[in-house]
């Protein structure tokens, strides 16, 4: 293992938009680079639902992301570090990143106890007792082996009184101060999470001084848990410029084609979200005319692809009659080909940011994308 | 479209083992050749579950069958010819086979009516009426546009009593006649299916007389319906050499490796049957070593591939540890692979078998394959 963490991290930026603060680069991680702006597909417990890895890398997939809460009870981090970490695990060669286990302790588990040493919750599945600790995630997170790893925030709901906000931003940067001490591995960029909900205040407080942290790069955690998207782009103009400009920004959990372009044009680089494929699997299409629900009658005879102007594997092979008929026969073969589809979407959405990005036309390309959805975001 | 059928199609016999009747040969469709013998997945309503055609080609599949009962049911055959047929609306470009849709009739539909004319049901999906005639059986296939299409047969359960079995025989002998006048397109190869049971007599009068039609190839049906093993071989032995040896020979419905086996060695070209991809989505995968059960215990640390004498995708990427830890926590991509994988196994397998013959060492290649898979067919 190299150290310090630097070496096998490198972020380029290549451009900033002339009207924007929307900008390119390459993040070089031991994976891989990737072109930022870029957003990655969930793999939960270390798929992405129902898509192999080359899946994947056909619909332009450059970085996955996979949830540390899943795997660390089930199977388990010390048999996925047994089994070689993550990318030998699931096949996936490129960069990954793996979240704290923060978020989904706070909201899928059971929370049993929350204190500054540590929390403690009852899985979702059967019921047992799990610790994490800001060590323990850091530890765990070292065990699955992404490129990059997020420190243990708290998560508080969209609609705590500004203490328990206040309180949970504190904690949060003790805890990213114990995840840095906690680091062993350096070929892995910790993050820090800024939090803070919709406040500016707090998120000034949060950023400030998770920045003096130094670390490789920054995540704004706490947003698009409730709050309307007007607040979201409000909290970004607030807080992005708080990051430092020669680092990755990293936005969890989000979100819409929409809400990609708003953040990137307040200077974020790096997304996640389940949209593509959760919807995907529910029947929802996205598409550069807007959002298409492939159950509807309107696509029976419909000899069309999802898209015309998408050229993903999907596309350029079924129809949406086809994929409606699979949907409607709960045959297996429609939420992926739905889901691949909409990942394609995603990617080729982000490179046609990169492009406009980099010919400083970031705002008019917002304006060109919002026509062709017209109603549907 | 050409007259009559027999340009469109050309059965090669290449090689016919010394000590078996096993035999090589090349079937010409108008979607490009099959190497016989051959397996073919079965896409019942036009998706072979959760797989792509790349993903079946990548497996070595050559031919796909899809069952007219559950198209004619849904999205129907007028829309499937509408939207081009069912290479075009599948997106699977290689030969196709479609079955009559008697067996669904048979054994998964509400029986209403059977006579001499035709078979009324009610759908299993929604129990509305549908009346089902020879004519019609090859109307609906000729609206779908399979390479080779099926005559209308009577499918009788495994136990009914003699005199049933004969009427079933005789009535799918005159079905066959009327299926054999109905047929408008010439570029489908049309099969006569021998029924009968278990029954010597019966199996003899059923080829004889379908054989006097002069079909370009000719199916056994009624078998691996209860029956045990033993019985379906012993008929295969009464039954394979009364078919003309220049036309191909369709097992259907059948079935585990060892049945694949012992079928081609009494002269059987063609098969198809849900095992290996029904298998596979419930966590069953076929190996050289036998059969092995994902969800087991001993496989939760076990890095080796599905089956270390594989080179399929599946087996190149990815452990036993990954592929049960996507079936315990209900992965799409769990089935997916798995499915995947016995199909692969399955086509090696009959690649293999085919090599075998050739060299004139079929008997022992069964031996061989016996031995692997030890107590585990």
């Amino acid at each position: 293992m190299s150290s310090p963490a630097e070496p096998a991290f490198r972020f380029s930026l290549e451009h900033t938009d002339r009207g924007t603060q929307a900008r390119v680069g390459s993040w070089h991680t031991p994976h891989g680079a990737v072109a930022t702006p870029a957003f990655m597909p969930v793999g939960t417990i270390g798929s992405v639902k129902g898509l192999a890895p080359d899946q994947l890398l056909q619909a332009g997939v450059q970085m996955v992301l996979a949830n540390t809460y899943h795997l660390a009870l089930r199977p388990g981090a010390d048999i996925v570090a047994e089994l070689g970490g993550l990318h030998r695990f699931t096949g996936w060669k490129g960069p990954m990143l793996t979240d704290s286990g923060g978020f989904q302790v706070f909201s899928l588990a059971r929370l049993t106890r929350l204190d500054d040493e540590q929390v403690v919750f009852r899985s979702h599945i059967d019921g047992s007792l799990f610790e994490l600790s800001p060590e323990k995630a850091v530890r765990i997170q070292e065990q699955l082996g992404a490129d990059c790893i997020m420190c243990l925030d708290e998560c508080p709901g969209h609609d705590v009184p500004e203490e328990r906000l206040f309180e949970a931003v504190d904690r949060t940067t003790r805890w990213a101060i114990r995840c840095r001490d906690a680091q062993a591995r350096h070929d892995q960029a910790l993050f820090g999470i800024v939090q803070g909900g919709t406040n500016r205040r707090l998120r000034e407080r949060s950023a400030e001084a998770l920045r003096s942290l130094e670390f490789p790069g920054y995540a704004v955690g706490g947003l698009s848990v409730g709050e309307d998207a007007a607040e979201m782009y409000q909290t970004l103009d607030w807080t992005v410029p708080l990051l430092p400009p020669d680092r990755p920004r990293y936005l969890m959990g989000v979100g819409r084609p929409i809400d990609l372009i708003e953040a990137v044009l307040r200077g974020v680089d790096l997304f996640d979200c389940v949209l593509p494929t959760r919807n995907g699997r529910n029947g929802m299409g996205f598409t550069h005319g807007g959002i298409i629900r492939l159950r509807n009658q309107v696509h029976q005879r419909d000899e069309r692809p999802l898209d015309e102007k998408c050229a993903c594997p999907v596309c350029r092979q079924f129809s949406r009659a086809y994929v409606r008929h699979l949907f409607l026969a709960n045959e297996m073969l429609g939420p992926v080909l739905l889901s691949w589809h909409n990942l394609a979407y995603y990617q080729q959405l982000l490179s046609d940011l990169r492009e406009a990005i980099r010919e400083d036309r970031a705002a008019e390309f917002r304006s060109v994308q919002l026509a062709g959805w017209g109603a549907s975001l």
